[in-house]
C-alpha cells in the first residue's frame, strides 16, 4: 500500500465507549477483541460454523434463540471471563471445534467484544480482526477506499494492551512499517506500542492486564492460541446482524 | 527509582472520561494537558500567580468570580480552542506573563484540562504535569509511595497524542528507560509511544490531531513553547480546589 493512501485514513478507538456510533458512518470498521471474542468467532467460522450473531446481553441472546430451531444454534458466551450458566459454550476459542460448531449458528454474548461490534453497526462495513486472520484482513484492507477505523474492544471502557497491539500490527503491515506523520493520533499510539512489543506478542499479552486479571479463568493455552499470527484465512464480515466468512462460499 | 517500586504502581488514563472518579482514591494523580491547560497553569505559577482555580464551565467560573474582588483575579480560558468572550485571558501560556498574572488568582475554564482536574478530585493528591515542569515532577514522583495515575486530558473523550507522549516521558524517566513487564497496560502504551516519538517531541506534537484541528487558532509559538522540557521548577498541587506551586513559598 502506498503511504499516500494512509494519510489521515486510519484511526484507532481504544474501547467501545471511546467513540460515538456516528463517527463510523461511511467507514470500514474492524473490531478487535483478541482475548477472546474475535479469536473465538474466527475459529468458529474457520471450523465451518454457519454464522455468528453477536448480542450485547443475555436478554438479546435469549430473544434471538427463541426464533431459531434448537438443533441449528448454539448459545455461547461469557460474562467477566466466565462461561454463562446454561450456555452451550463459553468464550474459549479452543472449544469451537468442527464437531461442535459445523453448520451451527453461534449466538455470542461477551463482556466487551460483542458490545463493540454492536456499536460499530453504523459503519459502511464491519469486519472482525485478530492475530489469527491478520494476513487475510490486511489483504482486504489494502483494497479499501473508505477511511478505516480499528475498533478495539478494550475492557469495560479501558484500553486493553492485546487489542491495541493487534491494531498496531495491522497498521504496521498496512504502512510497510513506516508510519506517515499525518495519520490520526490513535494510529500513532497503536503503532508505537507494536514497535515496542511486536517482537514477542505472546510474552506481551501474557503480562497484559487481561491475562493477569483473569489468570484463574483464562488458560495459558487460550492466550498462546490467540497470539498466533496468520493461522486462518477467514474474513468475518457482518451483514444484517450476522457475521459470516467472506471466503466461506469459496471453500 | 528501583524497578521494583514501579511494579503495578503506575497507570495512565487517556482522557477524563476513561475512568471512574473512585478509581483514583488513595492514589497520586498527575493531570496532563500539554496543549494547553497544564502548560498555561505552570507558566502562570512560574510568573508568580497566587493560584489557579480550575472550573468545569462558564457557570462555575462566573459563580466563583462573584465571590472575589475584581483586582485580585483574572477570568481565563477557552472553549474549543478559542478565548471566551469577555474573559481577561485565553489559553495561550504566552499570555500569562508576570506583568499580567503576578499575585492574581487565575480562574481557568478549558475544554478538556480543567474537566480532567475536577474529575481527579478524589485522588489522595492532585498534581499538574507538562513537559515544562517534567524534571520537577519526576523528582517528586520518585518519592511517592502511593500508586500513581497519569490522567491525560485528551480531547472530548478521545486520546490526544501530546498528552500520552508526556505521560510516556514521565514513565520513561521514572523507570530509567526500562519498563518492567508488569506495569499496567496504559503505562505500556504511553511508554511505547514515547519510545517511538520521544526523539523529536515538537515535530510529533506539530502533527498531532490537536495541532492540525486547531491550526488556525493555536500558534506555532504556543506549540513550540509547550514542547520545551524542564523549563520551570514549578510543582502545581491542588488543595481545596485551588492549585498553587508547592515550591512557591521557597522562592
Amino acid at each position: 500500500m502506498s503511504h499516500e493512501f494512509m494519510n489521515n485514513k486510519i484511526d484507532v478507538f481504544i474501547s467501545s465507549q471511546s467513540f460515538q456510533e456516528e463517527e463510523l458512518r461511511d467507514k470500514t470498521a474492524v473490531v478487535v477483541d483478541v482475548l477472546r471474542a474475535s479469536s473465538t468467532m474466527i475459529t468458529a467460522l474457520h471450523n465451518r460454523a454457519k454464522g455468528v450473531i453477536p448480542v450485547a446481553d443475555m436478554g438479546d441472546a435469549s430473544k434471538i434463540s427463541q426464533n431459531l430451531d434448537s438443533p441449528h444454534y448454539l448459545l455461547c458466551g461469557e460474562k467477566d471471563g466466565v462461561k454463562i450458566e446454561g450456555y452451550d459454550l463459553g468464550n474459549s476459542p479452543l472449544d469451537y471445534d468442527g464437531e461442535k460448531v459445523e453448520d451451527k449458528t453461534i449466538i455470542l454474548n461477551t463482556t466487551n467484544g460483542t458490545k463493540a461490534i454492536k456499536r460499530a453497526g453504523l459503519a459502511d462495513r464491519v469486519l472482525i480482526g485478530s492475530f489469527l486472520n491478520l494476513r487475510t484482513l490486511i489483504t482486504d484492507l489494502e483494497k479499501v477506499e473508505t477511511d478505516i477505523v480499528l475498533v478495539c474492544a478494550g475492557w469495560k471502557g479501558r484500553l486493553a494492551l492485546e487489542d491495541l497491539l493487534c491494531a498496531g500490527n495491522i497498521i504496521y503491515e498496512l504502512t510497510d512499517g513506516i508510519l506517515p506523520h499525518n495519520v490520526q493520533d490513535g494510529a500513532k499510539v497503536a503503532f508505537g506500542l507494536y514497535e515496542k512489543f511486536g517482537d514477542d506478542i505472546e510474552q506481551a499479552v501474557k503480562t497484559s492486564n487481561y491475562a493477569v486479571r483473569l489468570k484463574d479463568l483464562v488458560s495459558e493455552e487460550d492466550i498462546a492460541y490467540c497470539c498466533q499470527r496468520n493461522k486462518m484465512q477467514v474474513l468475518p464480515v457482518m451483514k444484517e446482524g450476522i457475521i459470516s466468512d467472506f471466503y466461506g462460499k469459496e471453500k
